[in-house]
């Protein structure tokens, strides 16, 4: 996709992207064990970076995973790799293995990996109206951002025989996440989101924060039954934005268009991004 | 542990362990997403290898991963790492990954690794027996070998905490496997394992159809509570053979020492494996 050499972060060193490998020894190559984070970086501004980096920090501590960087380390780190990369408009995951186990089971020293990759936010016009299937799966310790996306990956082409874009997990009736976004449901009156057994996307705490008149914005159980009575749906994600949902299963949620609380909703989280970036640059 | 270098096949190539690295955007580090198995190899033949591979191609197919060699490709590449690092007595895992993803989500063209280790079957009088600590948990995709050990790592501070050598996965009072090993209880007329819900382990197929007189050998569902009932409990894997569990959550199993039948199924699995070299070697 890139032309030029793209830099790779890796273990304290700034390498060419061909040139970043991980020993196959690894436990997130034999035991699928790690921990993630992704942001945006918007005119060369990260976005929401200290959420993002608290829950790197927190997913982390919660694997028994050393990052072996500060916060304050880490940071010089992706201001490094941005020197190196030039890419204004695009997003930086932060990956952390459970590093080189000597009998393939034990953690090792983690693996710290930084990657940048071109990514620019399409206007809100712009984003595609999503169609989601539902599948009924818990994820694993899901409050971790954990690497594991086994389940989400395996069904792509369940997803696709549905003539859906994504999977919306729910358990036991109740409506939990997608895969990479949160999920939310619009009434005459609220804008609801799953409370418990989800991650807890950094995008949607955002959501939770904005001001939206006359509508009161809860963290509660959702059951598939309420998808029929709704108005409106939404995900929220760091690349998603809020992206209007209109069709589940087949079935048209509310009238089947985007909806005017979810343009509002990606409005107010543009302007949330802008002024981030306009406070790093003041 | 070992002086000499050891060598890695990847990709068609063998390549001394040092070198045998993978990129970073292979989906079984950014997604956890990868299949694997291991088969020992006693005297220089591998053993149950054709359990080993079926089983491989079957979680391949489950995951919508190809190997990139058939059976036949697959041995060869086996028999030359073999011949590379010449250990008689040692193990073989095949690890297969998501591979190269261009976006970190869609699968890309597997990487095959075979990965050779020293090791050595230990006289059954000399294998530890077990103590084991409960835990609720059903692992994703049972079935299906996958790389996805998380909770199993995650829970080893939990297991030393409980003065415990491994957990021991049930669900809704419904015991199921030990995350690298299946479980079986012995009553007075009756060796049993759980049926739903495991990995059909290759040691635990050949449990099942062991001949040992006077027990019938039986796949069913088995509650927690059966476990104070039990004369015996052991667990069968590829490294550990039929091991004996003493204890579960600090409750002696039986009269809690390693029982007779036990240390009959564990003598009639070696015979099964000597069977296996001598039938090689002729």
């Amino acid at each position: 996709m890139e032309s030029t050499p793209k830099y790779v972060w890796i273990n304290n060193e700034i390498v060419p992207e061909a040139l970043a490998t991980v020993g196959v020894s690894d436990l997130s190559i034999h035991r699928g064990y790690g921990i993630f984070d992704f942001f945006k970086i918007i005119d060369n501004r990260p976005i929401f970076i200290d959420d993002h980096l608290n829950r790197f920090y927190r997913s982390a501590e919660a694997m028994n995973l050393d990052a072996g960087l500060d916060r304050r380390a880490l940071k010089q780190a992706i201001h490094n790799l941005m020197e190196h990369n030039r890419l204004p408009d695009s997003a930086i995951k932060i990956i952390l293995t459970g590093g080189y186990s000597a009998d393939g089971y034990a953690l090792g020293t983690p693996n710290l990996i930084l990657i940048q990759t071109p990514f620019k936010m399409e206007s809100p016009d712009y984003i595609q109206p999503m169609k989601l299937v539902t599948y009924q799966h818990q994820r694993q310790l899901p409050a971790v951002k954990t690497i594991d996306y086994l389940q989400a990956i395996l069904l792509r082409p369940f997803v696709k025989d549905n003539n859906a874009d994504e999977v919306l997990y729910y358990y036991n009736n109740l409506i939990t996440e997608c895969p990479r976004a949160n999920f939310f449901l619009v009434t005459d009156d609220e804008i609801v989101t799953p409370k418990d057994n989800i991650l807890a996307g950094i995008t949607r705490s955002k959501v939770l924060q904005l001001p939206i008149e006359n509508y009161r914005i809860s963290e509660r159980n959702i059951t598939l039954n309420d998808i029929e009575t709704a108005k409106e749906a939404f995900i929220s994600s760091s690349t998603k934005n809020a992206c209007a949902v209109i069709a589940i299963d087949g079935r048209p949620v509310g009238n089947g268009k985007p909806g005017k609380i979810t343009t509002l909703v990606s409005e107010k989280l543009t302007e949330l991004m802008l002024e981030q970036v306009y406070y790093q640059k003041a």
